[in-house]
């Protein structure tokens, strides 16, 4: 099966695979107290910085719900956009679990702007109104564009002056840092997020997620939350053990760096294509177009994808660190024989 | 490091590895969509009724939770012993996620007997109090003791007869059925289980447990309670693996025989031991003792356990699908060494 | 003190009170067991059908959430307007005790169509989407405006097509009954409504709200949800009674009409003053106004009433039932002297 | 209907009916913006101290679950006797609103005691376990029993120095008040209690309790808990103009005063009655005891009241603030009748 469905899709990287197979010998003390946690926690710190705090869950979506009760009460409120996974796909998790409400606004990129989010202030210290708390990011946006370290300083910014925090949803965090050619740390924590959901599995991983908060003082009892949240592992080590090898070697760059230049280059060729529209204008793995609404069932039959918006049939493209360069080209073909028979 | 801390201080059964790497190839699609899903779902089938359902989750607290939660509404509640996983190991995630109060018995063998539970049946009607809904049971206790398959029909007649359910906790089921030499079948859903938490990671898989329903009318939107209780894995294809390996040629039965084994040479030598009091009588893999307050943490020092009532100084010893005779050979020296010089 | 803030500035009816103070002799069995509350219930069953069954809940906003909650799972949403009393200013009580997202349509007169929810439907049947169950509209509704009965009967159809409900935050279904000049019942459960919040407490009665279910079948464990809910009223003779008086010889209908009067006398006075923009076609209790910026404060001085929004200085005016012809007056003419010397 | 049950089966006392009545006069700020809400919290900063908060809600189930919720957090537990209203009698609505799991102790006389519940610190930094937060006792407890200031202060002095709070039910703290003949800031605020609920409504008020802070730091948000919570009053003015008459003139002292020596009067008649066992040594107003199990149902039909323990045949009789010396008087005369006949 190949697919441009999802970054989930894809398989484990060997060298992960072959991480999980190291530390499979012995006992080792069970959810975290073991010596390969302790080693990949302070691989994050190394990347993150040293006053970062560290929790591994199993999934991205408990990365997001969890990270985000740790900064609130149910009485407030998340900013996000629209489009936001936490909003989406997430079947309703934060809210469940929070007890927050999530503010969204409708945006044409995926991106926040100040500009859109002001309006909230005004139920600030109104009993009947849920209280702005976090402002909630994606990077990359769910629509595969980017936020410049500029425009997340001066939300995080923002955040910090109106007694809220920035939380980060960077499900494909590797892949942005790809794309920006910048170190995670300067595009994250220098800015001033205050907590990250940092993605392994659409980036080669088996399954794990990290939590990161910016310091000890916005975790102080997240260990508790994590467990009562059902994201605690027995078997921590398989976790630890994969993120080490993610962060060893910069493999994570590398995967990530992969899967951009794959759909950069299915950019390329779609430019050649006037019948496809590229929507969005990505430079990390996630690629948007509109095209002929005939084509895409059959094209679908061959490398499986979502349609993103069935309204003006405009699709999801993702690659994946396991994307070839053949596997581009035979699809663009394929679109271009099937635009030739509709 | 040896211990006999936890079943989860192991480490992976290699089989189980094995299927794990077998399965990385190609794109697979994500969130349960794929063939090695498929495949494992219908060995649980095989294994246990074709009328049954399967969903696959993390961990066994998730298994649990999710479980009781698609059996209740929040005004319910869920009666257990005072010693269940559920009461005392899952930092109240089974009252957050269900709404529901647990209404607990205190026993001496961790074992709920109808009698005990009559009780709860005056406040049935009454808006003022929970309404009971849920027995649950643990097969193997968590005090190593069992149910028969009689006691389990008598609970389950009850529960049926008085408009309950029967939850049953089967994070040790393959320790239950290596004991009682029975199919798991006969003495779960043969017997009037409703839900069973089928457990994997404590018999030698890396994660993964199986939330088994007795038939489709009792899991109808169990779909949604699993993504939005952040249980969904998108590379699902590597839990089911697993399960696939776990259940093929016995394997589950095989690791547990030997756990069993390990415990029941382990009491056997401490029969010898006239200081230690064999507290339960478990013929599965858990053993509890009192033995003399002075050598339990130097015994500690070498092979890590819990002490479970630090009052009595009664202790758990757990034995994997990896101990080996020499280590129970050599603790139970070093039990006796520790003893002269106490 | 005199306002145009709220119908809940004013004070409790004549009437109400002799009831209270009526009933007010002997002990009474307490939680509605009681022969008031029994007169009360037969009283709302002559006016709304038979087959309804009604609960008795504080407040407005309880009467909203524990309505949803009696026909929604935590994995369901809610479709109302971005203006809804459930999505602005019960500080998420719905999300919180329901669990369910809220899915919100923007309107310029605070009504929901057909057409725009529709869009909610592609989400049906996907795990990673919460489930649209109920349709949620107020009548009024927040902006003043009213469904007709041919609007309400299509949205309960398209509900009930749909595998929805149709749930009517009714906390001003008194005054719709008079500005439509129709049957509570005719534009409520005749159209297919399933649960409407009766309000008693902006109409003149002190406290109480009445939940009324189109039939048994809707709220078979309800008095356990009202319970949990923290809305049982111990001494409930007391709500029932000012029910039992409220819905005698149409009291309801008179302090309704007379809301609704003195809101037209106010439009009528309005439509002299150029300066002063009517922005809400309302026949009800409330007017909606753009005035100009630099008289609101010191027409507020005077009368309280808020602004509702800060950006167009569109101000709110509720009349009530006990809003003089006199105060109408002088609160118009107040507005013509702040005019001049602005 | 004369009864025994509750002492919320009984009406409103004449002065609160007459302060409703004082206030019904032209409109008053909604949501408690009203010079009546706040003249009643003068009057209980003047009864209990300058630095206590206070916040109003309609019953006493609310008043401990909001009181609880602004103390905890949902991996916190609460430890109190199993005989608690919070355990027994709200249900579930402590875990459903706060998240927190209840720890209970048996009892013989409804009072919590230090020893008992030292057991649960062995929890404390362990996230597998819920995590202690706050002691809650009630006074006078549901077996009518009293903590003497003593108990209260050792109790609330083991709370602080494990890092928790003592929550006290009050919901006959009047009673309490007149049984120990002290004031109650003596044994509450002044013993070390963190947040009391005030009860009215079974003393003679119609509805309203008042959550009642030691200090601010305990309840910053506690605005949002309880509008979320829908507990806030529209028309809040009612229940404030009730507390204040309830404060003035030791109106609730009085009414305490002769619901307890009607207790003690009932007391005296039965210590007459040798077939009738007192079970539990109250000096308040209500009275536990056994009786002949065939004189219970007779007895029932003439003056209700509750069977507590159907298994021993004991049952509770509560006086009221209108309970009468002639009611007594028949009523024991009724019980005499019955054993000549049984």
């Amino acid at each position: 099966m190949k697919s441009f469905a999802s970054d989930n899709y894809s398989g484990v990287h060997p060298q992960i695979l072959k991480a999980i197979s190291d530390v499979n010998a012995d006992h080792a003390a069970a959810y975290g107290s073991d010596v390969y946690t302790e080693k990949a926690i302070q691989q994050f710190k190394q990347l993150l910085g040293e006053s970062v705090e560290v929790y591994f869950t199993f999934i991205g979506t408990a990365a997001n719900v969890l990270g985000l009760k740790a900064l609130t009460q149910p009485h407030h409120a998340v900013i996000c956009t629209d489009t936001a996974h936490i909003n989406v796909d997430e079947c309703g998790a934060p809210e469940r679990f929070t007890g927050c409400k999530l503010l969204t606004v409708s945006t044409v990129d995926g991106k926040l702007r100040i500009a859109d989010i002001e309006k909230f202030q005004s139920s600030v210290g109104n009993e009947h109104h849920v209280q702005p708390k976090v402002i909630s990011i994606s990077q990359t946006t769910e629509l595969g564009t980017l936020y410049t370290p500029d425009e997340i300083k001066a939300l995080a910014d923002y955040a910090h002056s109106h007694n809220m925090y920035l939380q980060m949803d960077g499900a494909r965090i590797a892949n942005a840092a790809a794309a920006l050619n910048m170190p995670i740390k300067s595009f994250t924590f220098d800015c001033g997020v205050d907590v990250l959901s940092f993605g392994g599995t659409k980036n080669g991983m088996m399954y794990g997620e990290a939590i990161v908060f910016a310091n000890a003082s916005l975790c102080e009892n997240f260990k508790y939350i994590r467990k009562q949240g059902m994201q605690l592992a027995s078997k921590m080590r398989y976790i630890s053990a994969q993120f080490s090898a993610y962060l060893s070697d910069d493999l994570y760059l590398k995967t990530a760096h992969h899967a951009n230049a794959m759909a950069q280059l299915l950019v390329e060729k779609l430019n050649d294509i006037p019948e496809v529209e590229i929507t969005q204008k990505s430079t990390a793995n996630g690629i948007f177009a509109k095209l002929p609404k005939e084509i895409i069932k059959p094209l679908q039959d061959e490398y499986f994808f979502y349609e993103w918006n069935e309204q003006n049939h405009e699709v999801r493209w993702m690659c994946s660190w396991d994307t070839t360069e053949t596997e581009i080209e035979n699809f663009t073909a394929l679109i271009k024989k099937l635009l030739k028979t509709a």
